[in-house]
């Protein structure tokens, strides 16, 4: 298999250049902040790349299921944080990984589930390595720093003899900032408060070696990470439309999305200027990232097959199997013209808003060396 | 494993007494019009589903993607509509079913489609058997009623030696409609112009023995359909809370939806009002179709573990794998009460808004006999 025009379409592509820059980019930024890099593999949830990033420098894995967890242990990654708060019905999956060798950290963020945690690991005479959650921009979970329960919680493991290895945060907010100079700041908000969390622990006589924060948009923002030991970025490793408008000038360019979706022209209404396509939301997601941002890109950017971008040309529309890619501004042209540059049959590649949940859509990747295709890697899914 | 606590989390739900109430209602109703019912297997894509709307009273299934049809042919299924238009680069494989004794019929809605599939058909000394797409609303594909492009592509698929054997429609504009009146209009604009087509294709000379329509809110909608054959329509096995609010009445309501996704307390912002679940996008999908409807139930309507509606409980966000559920109007509550009420380790249920969507990011369905987990049903995925 050689060429785009042997695939089957829908299909996701991985431009392996892209990709194996954007490692390097993140893994520079890593060392020159002096911090370790653990790559959130939730993006690709796939051997092949988190392989690469390894190779490029990166210490550990983050993991956002415990099906991931195993999956990556399985193939050889035996450092892994699992970032989402454990509930009790998963500290049993987790205590089995442990046992069969893996160096898994998990997360919690509230008193009660480290009591659960700690009640189970000591029902089953092990211990767990556990972090805890830093609220550092209010978006989503954590404790907030200054918190009593921060303190309440760190005893609580601490005591109750698991293995307290520090605190960790994601400024999920970051997406939402829309100049360079909120970026700085959020970056900034993101490491003092977890810092902060990690000296309180350290002032209470808890053990705190480990302090872990990150996204990419702060990963690339920040402008020193003093205090910090290890930052977690994931979507770097693609990229995506939202990463090319976050903090109003973006932290990437379209030239540096590495993922995209093949896709055939099936028909068109010219009069009304639409090309219909084989991907529609089952091929690129719901996920409507750039909706809020100053440009919105539907449900994707179109490209010519070579990854050309063909500016005025959206996916506006999308249904289960079918999109609708809308010609405008300067793409606009009367419609024998649109059905002659567009004909049915060609082939076009959509850049995602948000390569986590695009990819997510699919059980593979096609690697696009040049104008070649060279392997197809699988990534997993579920629980 | 026999109950809900037995399952991990997140899982995808279905509930069978739901389920084959869902079915039986819309094989009545089908039965009522006097038409066939071919039901969109997209929805489900499970066998054992497929085999319940079979039970029932279906004739043939309609499915979203040839994996689908390459799938339900294996396990039985013969009778087979592909409904997205066909491109050329899929002609190879639809001719393949054909050969292998599949029934299948496949769509076409320009010239260009209809000229490369009659040139690869024939190259390959095949028939196929081709329906025409017709847009009964403006809203995607298909060729208008009263268009010279009707006939032309009529009289090239069988003059070109395939099995014209009708025209088909899907009025997903029906989705839009705010009003019951609005409706049973579009209802009635959909078979109107169907049929229409129809007639044209006969006045010419051309066979049209089958003319098919249907969505699942026009099919519940419709006065009559007088001059259609058969009926197609999917998410009715399911329903979902896009359902509950199209046509401002709805279609269903909350106690018919069949699929919901259960998921685990993982931690509380409860000065916010928020319980965080392990349901995040990633088993919701990003799907917000009931966002532009007079209720917005952002990523889903929230339930007790056992199925029961908790008013004023809505899953406002949802990231990869966390999920922000609001105690909202008479779920608002003081944080200890939200804490005990729904503590960490607690199992709550989700609606979604578009089951289509929600089911395609679970590999299968846990079956749900009243309390009891009784099965569990693969689905497919992909391409």
């Amino acid at each position: 298999m050689n060429s785009l025009n042997d695939l089957p379409t829908p299909a996701a592509l991985l431009d392996r250049a892209r990709l194996e820059a954007n490692i390097a980019r993140m893994q520079r930024r890593a060392d020159a902040l002096g911090v370790a890099l653990r790559p959130h593999v939730k993006t690709a949830k796939c051997v092949e790349v988190a392989t690469l990033q390894r190779a490029a420098g990166a210490r550990g894995i983050t993991v956002s299921t415990l099906k991931e967890a195993e999956a990556f242990f399985a193939a050889g990654f035996d450092d892994i944080l699992y970032a989402v708060a454990l509930p009790p019905n998963k500290v049993d999956a987790a205590l089995a990984l442990v046992r069969a060798g893996c160096a898994l950290r998990v997360v919690v963020d509230s008193l009660a589930a480290a009591q659960a945690l700690v009640a189970l690991a000591r029902g089953a005479r092990q211990r767990l390595s556990v972090m805890i959650e830093i609220d550092s921009d209010g978006h989503r979970a954590g404790v907030a720093a200054e918190s009593e329960a921060l303190i309440a919680i760190g005893h609580h493991l601490h005591d109750g003899g698991m293995d307290l290895c520090g605190v960790m945060t994601h400024a999920g907010s970051s997406y939402d900032c829309t100049s360079p100079q909120a970026l700085v700041a959020m970056a900034e908000q993101e490491r003092a408060r977890t810092v902060r969390a990690a000296e309180r622990l350290r002032a209470a006589g808890l053990p705190c070696p480990v302090v872990s924060v990150g996204s990419t948009p702060t990963a690339l923002a920040a402008g020193h990470l003093a205090g910090v030991t290890e930052l977690r970025a994931g979507v770097y490793a693609f990229f995506d439309l939202v990463m090319t408008g976050v903090g109003g000038h973006g932290v990437c360019g379209l030239a540096d999305i590495a993922m995209s979706v093949l896709t055939s022209v099936i028909g068109h209404q010219a009069d009304k200027g639409w090309i219909l396509v084989d991907a529609g939301w089952m091929a690129m997601s719901r996920d409507r990232g750039t909706q809020a941002q100053a440009v919105d890109w539907g449900y994707g950017a179109v490209c010519a097959a070579d990854g050309t971008p063909l500016p005025g040309l959206v996916l506006r529309g999308a249904n289960q199997e079918h999109g609708i890619v809308h010609a405008e501004g300067e793409a606009a042209c009367d419609p024998d013209t649109l059905m002659m540059r567009y004909p049915v049959g060609s082939l076009l590649r959509i850049l995602p808003n948000h390569a986590c949940a695009t990819a997510a859509q699919h059980d593979s990747y096609r690697i696009v060396d040049g104008d070649r295709v060279t392997a197809r890697w699988a990534r997993f899914g579920g629980w």
